[in-house]
């Protein structure tokens, strides 16, 4: 089984960059499943469901969302018909969408599950509670097991990524926008990376003009933040899994933009 | 200019790996400055004065440090005699030590600066504000400035990145002690990584022994956080600069553990 | 049925302040059952097996925590074998203690129940859920129903009387160690202050000595917090419920100091 | 001199309930200055340049503001131009308005100063820097000093009010929209009191629809906060001060609502 997974799109730069390189890197790596993180697909904040038509096309199969999934109302139209959305799993009870979904591919099924920590970031349910009950359950179906963790700290991801080792076959982290290169094989065999990076402008502040951040930062005044312009990034990760056990064999990750510019 | 910083040295698994590759990389890299940042040398949390001298007898010239410099009482006692040890610039008024230092390297002198972020962190002076006045009055001695910004989120992290590119020579993330993958030569010339990860145990989580961590997530009891043994990690960044303008010409991270072994 | 209930009892000066004007106010108030909060009662930062009899012992029934209720590691050793004293309910899994107790007073029964928020303090299990979930469980057995909610923002502690208003007798405040002028019986009936404040030192800083805690904001270096010596306080409320409802019908502060003295 | 402050006003309920109440408090009291807090007057978020004359025409001499002083963008319009209006002093470099105004009253004048706290709130600079230095400047024309300090948490507040203690007549809190019941004479002849609370809504959670507040608490989900409406509530310090020294000679809590009516 091998997986694709493409960070954060960011705006419509984002969704460019996933359509100008998702086909080069399908045709790459041959992925079995394409996941692809779109909480901030939609202007930087949230997702429409025209966005999320748009970014299935492109060729995601799966769609995750993080702590913007419900920036852009409409989502509450929609998400509960999207059975390729989720978001993370351990949002509190009474919101709308399902936290993991079961894949077919070929014969073979893969469970792909978001969740979201709470450290620094608004106080949820429990991840590890609530993954551990649905890593349980998928379990029982299936041996590949797929969790896009949002989350801001580096202990907290780290953390779900020991906690779930050997449980399932990948914990791959998003949310900070930027790739991390701790990318590794956890002994118990799950592929694990602190952050795969976003995709989308390449020289602003996590996708957003640079100059209002800054200003922000010095005066705190109120700025209007948008999805700066020009130059574009794509960042991911394609992991392998075992056959037989759903325990990842390799982590690879991708970075595309003008630095590091796409190969064959 | 050739510079090699490794990232914060934590406990004595920290010491012992900076002991064993900091000098093959001098051999590899042939750097003619080395800093090191020491916010959790001691036990994982500060700086003592027997290993002050020790990092630097393992061959740093400049030793940074963080949010954690004030953890051992004892460097009240030492900072401010020890004249390669540096400390936060935008730490308030009435904070010992200094923030930066001017280091003489041959004919050469390079400005090593230390700051600290804001975000999810205490409320110190404004980096912004304090690091510009530092880096304005030392551009008139040297185009060599070097900055370690430890900081917890990437948009901080960027943002310091964006406002100095052009005005020094490079800006070095440290504190989430995870390495990250986003190294690039900034427009203006100014290298930039957003972290450069830790130096200690590699099976922890940030260095600390992962059971206690996750009882921690999971329970939000007591825990006492211990290094953790076991294997080891050393990561860095090796930055040249340009012998006219001090604009850096390359920057290459620096990653070595199990999974990616040192090559000369 | 009359309730008293008594602030965060802080260190020895609280103790004493206790030990000086709990008589007093029982013999002024004749309540039915004495709440007194704890968690900052051995030494400013948690509570030790001698003190918690020592409390009982001034008068109090019940016992109640909050963020600090394990700062003391002898807790654990007698925690759950001590039947009157209880921690918030919404303490995650793993957590030992117990959240709520039923006391019989007489022919009756109350319900003493604590909680703990989320704003700005530790990720915990939702409040809301927790408490709704035991306070439907005590109903069947009785009207008489008083929540310790232990929380920093007035926002949250607001919420939570309000949700709980026509629910239970009363919602009490605690934490943040000075009282607030908004007692009042809802519209429901229940009773309703944002925090009763403490029982301890009057010229501190929350019961600290003040100089270190200045010197903390302003420094930011580390300081040790001292519980301060000199003059007292006492801090809590009186509250009758009427005795076929369990309603509220009344609520009154209770702050004695040295600019308001003790009257019978 | 006598000083009446009025906590911050919430929308037009609060607008209302300062119609209302004002004028009585007014010929009541008898103030020589009124100073009300207007960071929530426009619909509980910022100030219009309207809303700014409609309270001034209701008898307030001096508007203070806080964390919210710039949620109306046509503040940047009239700030600059508004001589009775004042926001944080330490509202960081780059910043419209003033943090201080000295007002004539008679033959004397009194100086009111505007801080904001960092616990818990946005990064800005140091309060007790910022105001030590206003204090300082302000102090050589007139022994009548009154601060109003909008902050979080109690210890932030009680910081400051112990530290400017015998330098300023009064440290009034603000913010959290709860009036506490701390009110004294410091030892030094300096009025505190933790929050005088706010004038608005008397049914919300701080002055907004508390089914929003309570939905947000509970389930997380993106919600409109509305003021609310219906029963209003005015709270506020009334503090008199010797005419020799300046120093506060007693402080009177205010709190009108339909618990507690207004009486002559
Ligand atoms: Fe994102
Ligand atoms: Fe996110
Ligand atoms: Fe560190
Ligand atoms: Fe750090
Ligand atoms: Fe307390
Ligand atoms: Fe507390
Ligand atoms: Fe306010
Ligand atoms: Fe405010």
């Amino acid at each position: 089984m091998k997986v694709l997974f493409i960070g954060d799109i960011v705006g419509s730069p984002g969704r460019n960059a996933l359509k100008q390189y998702l086909p080069k890197l399908k045709s790459k790596y041959r992925p079995d499943i394409t996941i692809v993180n779109g909480e901030n697909a939609a202007g930087g904040k949230g997702l429409t469901e025209k966005i999320y038509h748009e970014i299935r096309e492109c060729g995601a199969d799966v769609i995750t969302l993080g702590n913007h999934a419900w920036d852009k109302k409409e989502i509450f139209d929609f998400i509960d018909n999207a059975k390729d959305l989720i978001r993370p799993a351990n949002f509190p009870r009474g919101n709308p969408g399902v936290g993991y979904v079961l894949k077919k591919i070929g014969n073979s099924t893969i469970a792909v599950i978001n969740g979201q920590g709470r450290t620094f970031m608004q106080p949820i349910d429990c991840p590890f509670t609530v993954l551990e009950e649905i890593v349980a359950e998928v379990r029982e179906k299936t041996p590949y097991i797929f969790i896009d963790f949002h989350a801001e700290v580096t202990s907290e991801k780290q953390a779900i990524g020991w906690y779930f080792d050997g449980k399932v076959s990948a914990v791959v982290g998003t949310h900070t926008h930027v790739q991390t290169a701790d990318e590794r094989i956890l002994p118990g065999g799950t592929a694990y990376i602190s952050d795969v990076g976003m995709t989308g402008p390449y020289d602003g502040i996590l996708g957003v003009e640079k100059e209002a951040v800054i200003q922000k930062f010095i005066t705190n005044l109120p700025v209007r933040f948008e999805v700066t312009n020009g130059r574009e990034q794509c960042n991911g990760v394609f992991i392998t899994l075992n056959k037989q056990t759903g325990q990842a064999e390799t982590i690879k990750r991708i970075s595309i933009n003008e630095d590091r510019p796409f190969f064959d």
